[in-house]
């Protein structure tokens, strides 16, 4: 099992993620604070669903104020594209890279995640300001529309270590109990890859791997504190519940 | 998803089915009493494990205790060879046909398993048996060493149903995580036989498909109240639980 490493050491197996998605700050506290209570392991601040993202003094401090609500708890800086199932921002690419590195200069984040279908100048700079200043990158690919098969979900794990990313994250939505299975043999058969993993079968279909990925070498799942980002994600106690279960 | 069917009505899917491994009939009458105290869908009497296996009506009477003790709890019985992890028992092949005959007829069992590898006599003697009386089959095939190869897990699963069997049972050693993924994707390709089925990942390494079976078609699971009868089994609040997460 290979965790995710924060700061250079390696982290609980599985971290339990709440993602953030409010709007606005006060939101945003609320949501880290129960969070905090809800004892995730870290938080992920969706930051396209923050209505600030074009301000980056805003953004900047909001992480601040995240980082004060729930103390200690690492965060996750994550901007999901559309295509990927995330908010429409008002930035170009070029803006989110700038974004991203202020992000990592300014000490917010711990990691932060980049799609691996971003244009390769732009992966090559969030890659080089994140190693500049310890932040881990999770190089990441979403299909909210099906499942791929199984050559294609290796063969997306193996591009994030290509690319250099610290985490590899594949999250595609499960049609049928069939694909959760297909996403856990992809996580199985890519567990001799360097980056340590993130697989997500999403939907009702796919609930089975939020339990039981990390038995395939999953280090982190999504579960809920106060509002989910992506559907078929579990309230914390109870995933972590399951959890533990598992490990027997 | 196919239920159980006992006494030709549809029961809860999964049943989460309790394992009465005692020796004699007061430790058997207080794993029963947990069975209920636990919420035990149905018991399982592992008449392997008693020490009168061999008196007939002290099996019959032991059985008729259990139903008191667990008043409205439906009862499967079933003798389990050393070949498929059973303990060793001083009957031949006919006598235990005979005890499977008085059991059905004395209707103390909603539901009898009997192994697939038994003789072809014995497996028609027991199934006319069960019809005759309203008594379910559950064909059965263990392998407590590790997990075949899918193939020859739905070839299985699809002779239970040649063999007239109204529910399918396979469990099998998973020796690693993919072998649960085999057991699981075993069941997912046998849901169009006619049998229900139960499928079963034994060990640390299957733990999943205790919690996680009925989503592939699986319509009874194994848990512990009081004693468990194979390695993984889980107690059965937890089990249950996590069932239900699952389920949403």
């Amino acid at each position: 099992m290979k965790p995710i490493r924060i700061r250079g050491e390696p982290a609980t197996y599985p971290l339990i993620c709440a993602p953030l998605v409010g709007a606005g700050r006060d939101l945003l506290r609320a949501e880290a604070a129960a969070a905090l209570a809800a004892r995730a392991d870290i938080v992920e601040w969706r930051v396209d669903h923050f209505r600030d993202i074009a301000n980056l003094r805003s953004v900047i401090e909001t992480g601040r104020a995240l980082r004060r609500a729930a103390p200690g708890v690492p965060l996750l800086f994550t901007r999901r594209s559309v295509a990927e199932g995330g908010q429409p921002v008002p930035l170009g690419e070029g803006e989110i890279v700038a974004l991203y590195e202020a992000v990592c200069a300014e000490g917010i984040a711990e990691l932060v995640d980049f799609e691996m279908a971003s244009s390769a100048a732009s992966m090559a700079a969030v890659r080089d300001a994140s190693r500049r200043h310890g932040v881990g990158l999770v190089c990441s690919f979403h299909d909210f529309g099906r499942t791929p098969p199984l050559a294609e979900l290796t063969a997306r794990f193996r591009r994030a270590a290509e690319l250099g990313g610290d985490v590899a994250k594949v999250s595609v939505m499960a049609r049928g109990p069939e694909d959760a299975l297909t996403l856990l043999a992809a996580l199985q058969s890519s567990r001799e890859l360097a980056p340590a993993l993130i697989g997500v079968s999403m939907g009702p279909h796919g609930a089975l791997s939020r339990i039981a990925g990390f038995l395939f070498g999953s280090a982190l799942t999504f579960g809920v504190a106060a509002a989910g980002s992506a559907p078929g994600q579990m309230p914390i106690g109870e995933l972590r519940a399951a959890i533990e279960l598992l490990r027997g």
